[in-house]
């Protein structure tokens, strides 16, 4: 059940700070997390090409088009 | 760089089929997996909190309802 894929991943929240801009180009995956017992919030976490992670808002306008352009297949390496 | 990231997943295509449906109540996590090194397509992954993970469509209209579901704090456990 739910349990292995929470087993997965740490049992808390990820995100700390978000980070305001982020080039689509950069990013390698996008993960969004849903509430549950690890985390009250929901969280974006985007790997980025250069090996590092970081956080987005998930009310953030300029996600849409994040994921908008991810989704279109607007990227390539 | 990119390669810490690319070498935590398997370099290949995750999916090799999608699923039309999916209840966004269930998903616990959803990954967009950018085109890449490991895969020609843009892929979308959902772990669902019954354990099990189901490939999406990334071009299917309903995925972008899920998608704003999750980012809305819609689910809660």
């Amino acid at each position: 059940g739910g349990p292995v894929a929470a087993a997965l991943r740490e049992l808390r929240c990820s995100c700390l700070q978000t980070t305001q801009r982020v080039q689509p180009e950069m990013i390698s995956n996008l993960q969004v997390f849903a509430i549950g017992p690890q985390c009250s919030e929901v969280e974006v976490v985007a790997s980025l090409k250069n090996g590092t992670e970081v956080c987005l808002d998930p009310q953030a306008p300029f996600l849409k088009k994040v994921i908008q352009k991810l989704l279109d297949r607007y990227l390539s390496l």
